[in-house]
């Protein structure tokens, strides 16, 4: 059976075309079981598809919605106006059983927003989280959440915890995935008043593999497989992180300049740091799950590359495949 | 007139050796101007003196303090109950007049509980807060609070901002510092319920230049020369930070294990990471300052080496220097 992916064709800076690209590369990734239904106003997406002789290509759709929701605009107002965009056409096709997921990198408030109103929480799920990836010298960890979520209660933490955990046994085939509390210390006691009182939720909860407090110095060594922090922190946190890494490469050009080292040494040594640097390229990823709502979401980056795009597409149709939504409303509902 | 520190000498993972070697390496940099007091069990640190043949060497004190505090030891007992340690008579010596400051590398929280204790709060500041240091691609910004108080009101951040603002000013020589909110976006509004308040308060105070909103991807890249957030996210952003550094180094070997890159060209490559990292070093840095209680106050880190803390005295004496305890006060109270 074909995975469905609904995609907004205009979302993203470089949308339509970079989004088509992107469409048809994950098409190549994986012909068989893909398909893609592009939404976006049908004469702007088809002359995308035109210029790349893509129309009519198999496993390729297209479903014309006309309303554009720019990145900036105010995700409250389009949401409400712009009923007939890509973002709400394409959420609808979820909903309706017309499509298995939707995809987009557009306007990250909006699809939120749009997401919640047209697919709503999986029952029990009070706030839904867009999950981040954080690499570690052994991979990478699961942190969330990661800025939907800025004023969090503990039992919040604890859904956060529960929602990653199925996500990551689910799509990373991590077997009893180790949860962590994102802290000041790591002596049970230790924090401010949310984490104090999520610690003691975490700990008493019988279907989590609850490690205990995890400070940030240990995150990147792989203290945890999931971390589970208030949105403001997590979001403050992966934009730290994100930025030490160019600032990092920066400094070290700045070093080599200084010590008068030749162009050609300087770009073997540039060479060996873009390995290190791919494993923070979120364009790995493509795009971050929205867990918790009543659907598979992906929300990618609105920077993203054709290949970034094609990644996001096919991370949607992992989500399918490997059932997330109905094994997070498991794991909120136990048999 | 000589700059008095007292030190405690039983501050630190390697005290009192590494304490008293660090001791004569920061006479040996400012002979002139500075005095030690050194304050420890007087048979111990009498040892190490004569160890290092520097008993009754010139500006160097020693005072006995018997009780010794554990960096592990709860610092609420241990506050109440050695009322001899070098921690309670160093800040007494303060306190009396008798030194003008002093730095511990020693139990963080028994220094903080017993500055606030001995030495109290400036008038009109509610919560003291130790300084971190983030290193910048144009230098370095100051970061506060990063853990002395991870549940903060509005008008907290507004005196972080205050005091940072005074410490930069007096010890870096920047005018007109300028003042970042840390925030998960740029736009006025953008926040949690602490950073929404926060932002009204900043941006009506006539004595900051405040910039607004600063995310952590900006922080690098020297947005503000005081960046103020609550002590659960600075403590969480500062462990990251440290802690890609080292993860980033660790990567960048397993790569050129990869890559198969000889054993000569590892340590060039390593060598020129080592002058990158040097700006990440806390021991550049020697210590972080306590700022709001009514003293200087300067606090190492725990794993200090000798030069660590000979760097951390001379901060101290830096503080005085520079009058900073007293351009607070009078930050608080505009003439």
């Amino acid at each position: 059976m074909a995975l469905r992916v609904a995609v907004d064709a205009m979302g993203g800076d470089a949308a339509p075309a970079v989004v088509v690209e992107g469409a048809l590369q994950a098409l190549d990734a994986a012909p068989e079981r893909l398909e893609v239904q592009l939404y976006g106003p049908r004469a702007i997406v088809e002359a995308e598809l035109e210029k790349r002789r893509a129309l009519g290509r198999e496993g390729l759709l297209l479903s014309d919605a006309p309303d554009v929701i720019g990145m900036a605009e105010s995700p409250a107002t389009a949401v409400k106006t712009k009923l007939r965009s890509s973002i709400h056409l394409g959420l609808q096709a979820v909903a309706r059983g017309e499509a298995d997921a939707f995809a987009s990198a557009g306007n990250t408030g909006a699809v939120m927003a749009a997401a919640l109103f047209i697919l709503g929480r999986l029952p029990e799920v009070a706030r839904p989280s867009v999950v981040g990836f954080f690499p570690t010298t052994r991979g990478r960890c699961l942190v969330l959440d990661i800025g939907t979520n800025v004023d969090c209660k503990p039992e919040h933490l604890l859904q956060f915890a529960r929602m990653g955990v199925v996500f990551v046994e689910r799509v990373w085939q991590v077997e009893r995935p180790v949860v962590g509390l994102l802290n000041v210390g790591e002596e049970p006691g230790k924090g401010n008043a949310l984490t104090k009182a999520a610690y003691e939720l975490l700990q008493a909860a019988p279907d989590l593999n609850f490690r205990g407090n995890v400070e940030g110095r240990d995150l990147m060594h792989h203290a945890a497989d999931v971390v589970v922090c208030d949105g403001f922190v997590g979001n403050v946190m992966l934009k730290v992180g994100e930025s030490m890494v160019t600032a990092f490469v920066e400094m070290l050009r700045q070093e080599m300049q200084a010590r008068g080292i030749d162009a050609v040494q300087q770009r073997q040594v540039l060479g060996l740091l873009r390995g290190v640097l791919r494993r923070f390229d979120y364009e790995e990823y493509g795009g971050a799950p929205l867990l918790g709502v009543n659907g598979a979401v992906v929300i990618g980056h609105g920077s993203s590359s054709a290949r970034a795009i094609a990644r996001m597409i096919l991370a949607a149709a992992e989500l399918v495949e490997q059932d997330v939504v109905r094994s997070i409303a498991e794991a909120f509902h136990p048999a």
